[in-house]
C-alpha cells in the first residue's frame, strides 16, 4: 500500500530528514510513500535534487523570483506555487493523506489550520502552529476531528508513552531539557555569551534559532505550550527538567504512580518513522547507543536564574491570547539581532520580558490579530535596540 | 462492579499487599473486590484476621494440623481445604474471575495450571509457575488462552512498556537488576559472605529466599525465564543490566530504535494495582520520588565474576527441560544451607553448578518430571553437603 504525503519545508532540518526516512523505507521493502508535493523557502537546488528523486507533481517556493528559478531546473510537468498562498494550496491538496508540517515559524500556522479542516494526518513539525495558534487549532480540531502526530522528540516520548494509558489518567508530563551549551557556564558569563557559544548544542544538531532557543530554553518554553495544547493537560501539570545526555526524551507520570518513558538514541529519524508508519512501529538500522554506554542518566532542577527567557515565555503561555505570538515574533527578532551581535545574550530574555509587559492583550485572537501581534513583536523589538534599551551590555 | 477474586498466598509479602490495595482502592472509592477465597501456609494468625476482614467463603491452609488450628478462630461459615489438593481445588473455584497466585515455590505451579485451565484471569507473582513449569503453562495457555498479568516489577514494567507497541515489533527486553547487597563488595570477599549481610538488601524489602537471590543474582536468571514463557522472546534478546536506583524498573527497545520504559518508586503496591486494576490505572497516593530527588539513574554491565550464579542460571534456562527445576529445587536448598551457616555464600553457585552438569535431562517433563527432579536436586544438595564436595571454605 502506497501512502501520498506531502513535506512542507522540505529543504530544512527535519524535510530532508522526513525524505531520508522515506528512502530507508522504501529500501528496505517495509512501506513506500508517494511524494505528492513539497516546499521550500531558499534553498531551490536542494528542492530541485528531492524533485529529481521523488516526483512531486506538484511545489511551492518562497515568491514569484525563486519561482522562475526553480521552473528553469526541473521538468514542466511539476506545477509550480509561490508564497503563503501556495503553502495553503499545497496543504489542501485533495488526493494527500499525511501532510508533514516542517515549516519553521508563524508561516507555518495557516497550513496547519488548512490541513486540519482538509482531513489530512498532520505530522507537526512546525512549532508556532500550536504555540502561536493553539487555540485556533484546537477550535478547528473540534470541527473536524483529525490525528496530529508531534514529530518533535519531545512530543514523540510524550505521544508514545501516552499508548500505555489512558490521556485522564495522567498526572504529570514531564518534558527533558539538555539544558543547551550555558547549563554548566557559570551564571555571571552567561549574559555575554558570544552568537558562537550559543550556537555550540552538546546533544542535538538543528537549526540556527531552534539552537539559540535551546540555550536561552525559550524553545523549552515553548514546548510547555506545543504539549498543553497537543495533549491537553493544564500548565500546573507539565514540568521541564534538565536531562544533560538528551537520551530520556520525555516521560509521564500516570495516577498510579507509574512513570512511563521513552529513550533512545537523540536521532530526529526516530521519532520522524514513528509519525510516518503509527501505529507501526518498522525496522532500522539507525545507530543505537545502549544503556551501559550511556551509563549515567543525571535529572536536575531547571534553574530560572540560568534560564530567565524560559520563565518569561511560561508565563506568556499560561496568560494566552496573543501574548505567545507575541513572545515568538520577538524572540526571533532578539536572535537576529543578537547573531548580528547587535545586542547581548542577556538581553533575548530581558527583550521577551519587556515584549510581554507592553503587547496589547487580545485574549481571541483571529489569524489576523495574531499577524498583526507578530509584526508589532518585530517593530516592538527594532524600537528597543534602536533606543538602547537593549543592547548596552555587549556594545 | 465488583470482582470475586482469589488469593493464594495471602499472609507472605505480596498477598498482604494485595489486600491493602484491595482496601485502598474500595476506600477511595474506585474499585471493589470481593474477596473469593484465600490461602496461607504456616501464619494463621495473620489468616484469622484477613478472614475478620474481607470474609472469604473458602480458606486454604498447610495442612491438617493447621486446619484444625485455624477453625477455631473462625465461624463455620467459611470452609476449609488443607495441602497442595485444597491449593488446586481453590484455583478452580469456579466464581473466581481473577486469581493472585503469590505462593512462594515449586507447590505454585499445579494452581497455576488450573487457574488457566478453568479460564480465570491470573496475576502471577509465583516465579516458579514459569521458571519450572514455563513449558507446561505454555501448553495449556495454547489450549485454554486467558491472560497472565505478572506482578513482579521487572515483568509487569515491560508489560505496561508492551502496551506502546506491538510483540512483534520487540527487539530486546532489558531487566534491571539492582545488584543486591555485594553490587560494590570486593570480588573476594563476597565468597565469604555471611547469611546477615545477604540479607540486607538495598532497594526492596522482600522474603529471605528472595533476597538471598538477589544477593547471588539467580534471582534475575529466573526472572529471564520467567521473561521468555510470559512474552515468548528468545534468551538472546533478554538481557540483564545492573541499575542500582532501582527506579526504572525494566525497558524494551522497539525494532524502530525506540526504548520504552516503566520507572517509579520501588513499591510493590504499584504493580500489584496495575495488574487488579488493568486495562485501567486508578489513583493512589503511594510514596513518589521525583526525577530530580533521584537525580542520577546508573546502568551497568552485570559481571558474571560477581554473579557466577546467574550464568548457570541462565544456561538453565536455555538448556530447558527439566533443568530449571533441578536449579530451582537445589537453589532453595542451597539457601537452607547457607542460612544455617553449613556452607558458604560462594557454595550456592559452586552447587547450583554441580547440579546442572548432573542433573539427568527430561526434555519435555510431565509435572510429575518435575516434581522427581526437584526432589532429586534437594536431595542432590544434602548429599553435597554431607560429602564435603560444599561447605569447607565456611567450616
Amino acid at each position: 500500500m502506497t501512502t501520498n504525503i506531502t513535506i512542507l519545508g522540505s529543504t530544512g532540518s527535519i524535510g530532508t530528514q522526513t525524505l531520508e526516512v522515506i528512502g530507508d523505507l522504501k529500501s528496505t521493502g517495509q512501506a513506500e510513500f508517494n511524494v505528492n508535493a513539497l516546499t521550500c523557502g531558499q534553498n531551490i537546488e536542494l528542492l530541485a535534487r528531492q524533485i529529481d528523486e521523488f516526483h512531486p507533481k506538484v511545489v511551492g517556493v518562497k515568491d514569484e523570483k525563486k519561482k522562475r528559478e526553480i521552473s528553469k531546473l526541473i521538468p514542466n510537468s511539476v506545477r509550480v506555487v509561490s508564497g503563503p498562498g501556495g503553502l495553503v494550496e499545497i496543504a489542501s491538496l485533495p488526493d494527500t493523506q499525511l501532510l508533514v508540517n516542517a515549516l519553521v515559524g508563524f508561516i507555518g500556522l495557516e497550513p496547519t489550520l488548512t490541513a486540519i479542516e482538509s482531513g489530512k494526518k498532520l505530522l507537526l513539525a512546525n512549532k508556532e502552529s500550536l504555540v502561536v495558534g493553539g487555540k485556533l487549532v484546537d477550535r478547528s480540531l473540534e470541527e473536524n476531528p483529525t490525528t496530529i502526530l508531534p514529530i518533535d522528540s519531545e512530543h514523540n516520548a510524550i505521544f508514545q508513552a501516552l499508548q500505555a494509558g489512558k490521556p485522564k489518567e495522567v498526572t504529570r508530563l514531564i518534558i527533558t531539557a539538555s539544558g543547551g551549551p550555558f547549563r554548566d557556564t557559570p551564571l555571571e558569563e552567561i549574559g555575554r555569551a558570544t552568537p558562537d557559544q550559543a550556537l555550540d548544542h552538546p546533544n542535538w544538531n538543528m537549526g540556527h534559532r531552534i539552537t539559540c532557543d535551546s540555550a536561552t530554553m525559550v524553545n523549552k518554553g515553548f514546548e510547555i505550550i506545543e504539549a498543553h495544547w497537543l495533549f491537553g493537560l493544564e500548565y500546573e501539570r507539565i514540568d521541564a527538567v534538565i536531562h544533560p545526555q538528551s537520551f530520556v526524551h520525555s516521560l509521564i507520570e500516570y495516577q498510579d504512580g507509574s512513570i512511563i518513558a521513552e529513550l533512545g538514541e537523540p536521532d530526529m529519524k526516530v521519532p520522524i518513522q514513528y509519525t510516518l508508519t503509527y501505529p507501526d512501529r518498522l525496522a532500522n538500522n539507525y545507530h543505537r547507543t545502549s544503556l551501559i554506554e550511556i551509563a549515567d542518566l543525571e535529572f536536575r532542577q531547571l534553574d530560572i536564574e540560568r534560564y530567565p527567557a524560559f520563565e518569561v515565555v511560561v508565563r506568556a503561555g499560561k496568560l494566552g491570547g496573543n501574548r505567545p505570538a507575541a513572545i515568538n515574533g520577538a524572540d526571533e527578532a532578539l536572535i537576529d539581532q543578537f547573531l548580528l551581535e547587535n545586542i547581548s545574550f542577556g538581553d533575548i530574555a530581558t527583550g521577551l520580558g519587556y515584549v510581554l509587559d507592553e503587547v496589547e492583550p487580545i485574549e481571541d485572537p483571529t489569524l489576523e490579530d495574531l499577524r498583526n501581534t507578530d509584526s508589532w513583536a518585530r517593530k516592538k523589538v527594532k524600537c528597543l535596540v534602536a533606543d538602547k534599551a537593549l543592547g548596552t551590555q555587549s556594545n
